[in-house]
């Protein structure tokens, strides 16, 4: 099959790999239907990780049911499947707690960027639709799979209420997701801080009410003036580096909540700060399987579409491209048809 | 008056000071019924906070008011009030938002080891009893204008639910109230980490299920061998060193939440630890306001007794010796008598 290799900072090619097979009891292997590069990918891309030696890439997918293990019963050849990009049993006491990214036979995914995957642990991570979506569906679906239930758990763990005000700190594809999730769960005022018009343009009509161009003190500053002079109930905190974190604290109202999904690169939180806040934090991977029923539903009804994330669409051979797009921000999100 | 002040580490007196005056419409003055030295007073006392000019000492009191600034309304003349030790004026963003020490008007008490008490933002701060109560019960109302009132938030912070696990890290004042709040929100198990008899056994009358003595990552070990190897769901981190907050954190499960309430002294988080943890957290000090009409009622219907925290009781002239007992931890806690 065909599938991406990362082999240095910025050299990703499309190669000729063996055909994935069931190696456990507990896999599926599916026939990827659309895959997609994600932001998190760019960390070693970039030369921000060590890559060491040559290896796949790739977390998101949706896709058909090619076969499955002995073990697995939940899903069957020829259904459509939408996935986590961390996978899980759904039974141990870490998924029975809802926190099935923390599943205690967690396993990443990391080679989805290809023609066929292999999915771990395919009975408690693989959610079947009904019937086989419209195509129109599945950029939408993929979302799911990993960033819109990445802004769904940031929107969770930032504790969105009804009525609230909600701030969004990063206008990435999981940012973007996020204003989607902090509109659902019915914050009343969403600021995104974003400067790009073009990712603006799709927080407002994603349900984002204000946006902040500024950033650091200066967009901190913005948020406290739109917020009463107090800071805002809850921050979605979707990039992961010192200075967002920062900036979502300081922009939390006391006794707001944060919920910061993006992985944090060199970010240390001072506790006496934290403790004079008031304010609550809490984040990680996303438990994308909790929300997965959900989102589909949302996303099959019409009511959200997440897919517009995508505003580049590629061959999967030409995955280099969309990596390349992606690192210069001049797309968001690349979606690849293998 | 007579008063106590700190003149340098190890040196706290008791002086003869000026009587407190009403010096804003929203002060009252209270004649003290009884105070007490806190934990926190311990740090100045053994030279880990600057003292500057010597200073009266003491922000935990109970009393009957003397006297009311002109907009004063809410308690009047010969009324027994209970406070907190942030004062707060109870009608600001923050205080509607429940975050009463975080008040925009906030001002900390600091000169409570004392006959007289000037009280700022009164009206807000201030409740009073339907009658004098009985002084068995002066201990326990007194507890609650401080070491209950973090106890209680130390457990809400920490999301202490029916039927959950919670961890009680420090066994201190704060700590064994922590115990009593974990309890009356149902925990079904409460470990108390503690290696002093006398405290063990008081952890045990009000609630605790487990003890455990081991500390560091020792303490974590036992605390995950007695969780099903995950952790608790809860835990109430009332230390505030850097040991106590990476104990606290470990302790929790994944998803789990962590309530820290001991000003965290040199404490800084890593970010992609606490992310992976997906472990929640939120501190600062307690917003008592929101919980005293609940935990007076508490005390005073015989449910709860936190004065039981007080094993030692000195008049206010030998308030020096109270800091030493602390000090030497041959007392959890001292109680002053004007």
């Amino acid at each position: 099959m065909r599938g991406a290799v990362i082999h240095a900072p910025g050299d990703v090619r499309v190669e000729t790999l063996d055909d994935p097979k069931i190696l456990q009891p507990t896999d599926a292997i599916i026939r990827t239907a659309v895959t997609c590069v994600c932001g998190s990918d760019l960390w070693p891309y970039r030369g921000l990780e060590p890559i060491g030696d040559p290896h796949p890439m790739g977390h998101e997918y949706v896709g058909v049911v090619e076969e499955v293990g002995s073990e697995v019963t939940s899903v069957k050849p020829g259904q459509f499947v939408v996935g986590s990009f961390a996978t899980s049993d759904n039974t141990c006491a870490n998924c029975r707690n809802g926190f099935q990214a923390n599943c205690l036979h967690r396993e990443f995914m990391s080679t989805c960027q290809a023609e066929y995957v292999r999915i771990p642990n395919a009975q408690g991570t693989l959610v079947a639709t009904e019937q086989t979506p419209a195509e129109v569906f599945w950029p939408g679906l993929l979302a799911v799979s990993d960033v819109m239930g990445t802004g769904w758990w940031a929107a969770d763990a930032a504790e969105v209420r009804p009525g609230s005000t909600a701030v969004v700190v990063g206008d990435g594809a999981v940012g973007l997701c996020g204003v989607i999730a902090a509109k659902e769960r019915g914050a009343e005022r969403i600021i995104a801080m974003s400067r790009h018009a073009s990712r603006q343009a799709l927080a407002r009509e994603f349900g984002a009410t204000d946006i902040v161009t500024e950033r650091g003190e200066e967009g901190v500053t913005r948020i406290k003036d739109l917020t009463g002079g107090i800071g805002a109930d809850s921050v979605l905190e979707c990039v992961g580096t010192a200075e967002a974190m920062r900036q979502g604290l300081r922009s939390a109202r006391p006794g707001g909540s944060v919920g910061f999904v993006g992985v944090p690169h060199d970010v240390a939180i001072e506790g006496q700060e934290l403790f004079y806040s008031h304010v609550g934090l809490r984040g990680g991977p996303a438990p994308v399987r909790r929300y997965l029923p959900d989102l589909i539903d949302l996303v099959l009804s019409g009511r959200i579409n997440p897919g517009k994330v995508f505003d580049l669409t590629l061959p999967l051979d030409q995955v280099a491209e969309g990596y390349r797009a992606m690192d210069e921000r001049s797309a968001i999100k690349a979606l690849l048809t293998p």
